[in-house]
């Protein structure tokens, strides 16, 4: 059984660069987009609580970033790579090339 | 007779994006990134005061994006399109192209 929630549009540019421009976000991020495929939750973070993380998650889904999914009661959370792309064309692209370079 | 500060190094992604998520910020750089040169300060805002503006441009400028020149004793900025390029490629394209899209 698979419940996926309204998605948020994605937000306006400053917003959109507010949610990547913190490190524990940017690192959520960027291990999405490694993976190409949505991620549970908890192998999104390492070293911060649970209610930090949920902190972090809420601000990148208000801002269009990622979406919740839930499968099997169970929840995963996806980067919504085609609608950044759309909104904000080479953005994402540009921010996990440079994040996975540092990462390196 | 020129007199240009040494640059700062471009800051970390995180930084940069912190830098640019401002909308006052990111309106300073769509101008540069339009002009394509060199500006007077006074000609990259409107409905801030003189301070205010000074805190903003010593954010573009400790975070790499921007760099101060003083020519004739007259201050101008200008966008380290370049620097920025290197060090992060793609992402002050996919910014100011976004920003100006917003503006249209």
């Amino acid at each position: 059984m698979s419940d996926t929630e309204a998605p948020a549009a994605v937000a306006s540019l400053p917003t959109v660069l507010g949610a990547l421009q913190d490190p524990i976000r940017l690192e959520m991020v960027r291990r999405l987009g490694e993976a190409g495929e949505p991620m549970r939750c908890s192998a999104l973070y390492d070293t911060i609580s649970k209610s930090t993380a949920a902190h972090h998650f809420k601000i990148l889904r208000e801002s269009g970033i990622t979406a919740r999914e839930t499968v099997d009661g169970q929840t995963w959370v996806r980067l919504r790579t085609e609608e950044v792309g759309a909104a904000l064309p080479g953005l994402l692209d540009a921010v996990l090339a440079a994040a996975n370079r540092t990462k390196e």
